[in-house]
């Protein structure tokens, strides 16, 4: 069955299922342009609600949007020398403004002399041009603080893209905010991993951990960094959006200060936080089964599909009570907004094809509607996550289909979290550690004793390919708060922290 | 007193006016990339405004959005050749993917093994990119129609940039719809063309003509473009947005085909159609004034803002108040959308600076609250077309306030309209024609007779700078849709055309 469907099974090659999902849920094909996607119009839609209900979470604390230039002359890129480092190896860069016609007018040419005296790089991240432009904005305290977000897209050149995951050009958003103490950027920091660690519990229905980085995987100029880390179903980690509080770092790199209250003239701290399109293919990884893509319904396009079973003039009739039942579950709020409901009109395709093809698609509750079941004052309807279905009758469709999205939506997440519990593991010694990542339901988050050096992180990491995904702000267990000794080196630990192979 | 606010009066220095505006209003300013600008919030809240209006004309006419690429491989560029013509002088090119530390270890290098095989460009324009992804989704008339649209930023090297007008970057959605016949895609490029001329008029208050562009203003490598002009305060024509019928030409060169319900196998038709950030610059010529920016309300962040006004206990007392009927009036519904109420909390300013202040910004409603107001159970409300202020007591405040906002929408689109009539103008000699470019008061619409050629066009822009912003759709008067002679040539014309300088 699962061939038909055109999805390999996640337990005969994962790699290759998340691709079919992608592929069948239409949700975003490669591109021409080397390691850059399309974002079809299915994928999209879960963007933009995704970007609708993050931005909410913004604007509620206060940020606000604002656009900075796609591209960066490359001496801002030096001025921050770890910045530097994380970015220079993968950026596009323009060297010219002009193409001319070739001589023998087959065909056009860079133009030589449309050379530009700097280069631009395309925006990998904002931090530099921006703070170019608040070193202008900020003189006094009054000045302070400035909250605010992009949306946009970047470019990180990529030679083994996979969409979604990890694309040379992906969208995302950016916050950039500057304030008068560290304090403040430490609490900014905070607020947003709380923001971000929200919207996948209550939108995506993604458990997450949330802590913060090891040094050594740390935004490249942050002081330090917050990460929410989820689990994907073949138990790897996946960096779910980041935090960064960034010290003074880029104020001293664009030499940007501020006169405090008493008079004094000090530099500027920062933040900056971004989450990206990677969430879809999180929400993908988390959720989906090898009948095709789950979406949680509060980020779904497609809350409600109502397809009409039935033959000519019969088909007619059908269609007339779906538009009709359409436009009433159109009215319903659930959580907030009006339902989302299509009526899948395509008369060439079975109803036995059309359901197949909504649960490769990700419809979260799909009704179906045939003559008879007019007759009866019924439809029938079948909830994403469940295999059987229910008749429901027209009085109570409303409250069927909003305790349907809702049981879908908190299932989803509690699966998730069972799912992320059964492959937790806490490990003592090095051999526990090695076996943990080895084998047939290896892998999943490892809770160990690591003795804060990044020597010992790099040779763990060398040894078993698995990194510290962060250190956690509150313990999974409250065992995890207490000492132990490292699992490499014996030596003193506080606290213990998560590994896995990650995404 | 202008002076005192910053602001150029428009009678001295339009142009100056105009950036005045812009940046007293906060609305945005040069960046050191050359000619790209860095939209500030108060700027970008308007963007957001409009984005949201035209998306939902969009969506409800069956317009979906996706992404495509921000890169362009050069060689897709050169296969329609007016396309390339059009903007291969303009364009930033990406020859490199990495930079690199330089020997000295000071700064970065581009690095020339990096160098890419084909050149990539960023977008000045999507037709090419996604026209070679339609390839792929397109095998029947089942496919079709394909009606989608893309929010996002493009790139067309810019050496004399106006903020908002005319930028290297700018903010735009790029509709693109595939047909599977010409009179499918006329429908489609008049429907949108329709859509655009609703939204300058409901959400900008800004009147417009649409019309046909003749061949040689016409989007390179569409069949024929229409497009809606707007004129300006200094009397010039603004063009605020195109729709391109593009016929086959881009299915030729990427080679679309469909197989008909018929069976046989034709090229799909085309449209594309286009709206930017110069949408601001329209919104600020059209209304502005010399005290400062003056923004429709419909698509205004500011639409009432509320001074508070007292010091020490009162003040606090007063405050309390304002946010009190701040909550109140952020329930209250107009034109579907709750009310944006703001809350000026600015302690160390006064409250004449205030006034000023929201004047330069374009606040649509002011509403001053002191201890003595208070007592009296009211408030005083000023509307930003207006120099009277009216006492409204706190019963009445959630009327006063909607009747002022409608009341403002109204007054500005009667204004527009006012100022365009008087300043369109019907000459018959060649005499005439000159004359009514020149000297003060000179420009706005001139309705003239023209033979027809791309020849007589172009000399008369040489003799005048005059260009033809269109060849109306609805006569602006009957009398324009009768025929006569040529203004330069005096060979036969149908109808009279549109004259005017343009920004």
């Amino acid at each position: 069955m699962a061939k038909d469907l055109g999805v390999t099974p996640r337990g005969e090659n994962y790699a290759e299922w998340y691709s079919d999902i992608v592929k069948r849920a239409d949700l975003a094909e490669n591109s021409v342009v080397r390691g850059c996607m399309v974002v079809k119009p299915a994928g999209y839609a879960i963007w933009e609600l995704m970007q609708k209900g993050l931005d909410g979470m913004f604007k509620e604390t206060g940020h606000r949007n604002a656009a900075f230039p796609m591209l960066i002359p490359k001496s801002f890129f030096e001025r921050e020398a770890e910045h530097v480092d994380g970015f220079a190896k993968e950026c596009a860069v323009v060297t010219h403004h002009r193409l001319k016609a070739r001589d023998d007018g087959k065909g056009l040419d860079v133009d030589p002399e449309a050379k530009l005296e700097e280069p631009y790089i395309i925006r990998p991240t904002s931090e530099t041009i921006i703070w170019n432009s608040y070193k202008g904005w900020i003189q006094s305290w009054r000045d302070l603080p400035i909250l605010l977000n992009q949306w946009c897209s970047v470019m990180r050149w990529e030679l083994r893209p996979r969409l979604f995951l990890r694309t040379s050009e992906f969208f995302w958003q950016e916050g950039h905010t500057a304030h008068a103490s560290q304090e403040e950027a430490e609490a900014e920091a905070r607020l947003i991993l709380g923001l971000y660690t929200r919207f996948l519990t209550e939108f995506l229905a993604v458990p997450v951990v949330n802590g913060v980085k090891s040094d050594n995987e740390k935004f490249a100029g942050a002081d330090h960094t917050y990460t929410v880390e989820a689990l994907t179903q073949d138990r790897r980690a996946i960096q779910a959006a980041t935090s960064h509080n960034l010290g003074q770092n880029f104020a001293k790199a664009f030499d940007v200060k501020y006169q405090s209250k008493e008079g004094g003239l000090e530099h500027v701290w920062a933040t900056s936080w971004g989450a990206s399109s990677r969430l879809i293919g999180t929400v993908i990884m988390a959720h989906s089964d090898d009948r095709g893509f789950v979406c949680p319904p509060r980020v779904a396009p497609n809350q409600v599909v109502i397809v009409p079973i039935g033959r000519g003039d019969d088909l007619e009739r059908v269609t007339e009570v779906a538009d009709r039942l359409a436009l009433g579950l159109r009215e319903v709020r659930w959580n907030g907004e009006t339902l989302r409901v299509f009526v899948d009109r395509r008369d060439h395709l079975s109803p036995g094809f059309k359901f197949n093809d909504w649960e490769l698609k990700g419809a979260c509750v799909r009704l179906e509607l045939g003559p008879r079941d007019i007759e009866a004052g019924q439809c029938v309807l079948a909830r994403r996550d469940q295999t059987e279905k229910t008749p429901v009758s027209f009085d109570h469709l409303e409250d069927a289909v909003t305790a349907s999205l809702t049981g879908l939506q908190e299932g989803l997440y509690e699966a998730a979290l069972r799912f992320r519990s059964e492959n937790t593991r806490r490990v003592e010694t090095w051999a526990e550690f090695e076996t943990a990542f080895q084998g047939e339901g290896g892998g999943g988050f490892v809770l160990a004793h690591w003795d804060g050096t990044t020597e010992t992180e790099q040779r763990i990491t060398e040894i078993t390919k698995a990194t510290i995904r962060c250190i956690p702000l509150e313990p999974l267990d409250p065992s995890d708060d207490e000492p132990g000794p490292c699992v490499l080196t014996g030596a003193p630990s506080q606290r213990r922290v998560v590994f896995a192979k990650a995404y």
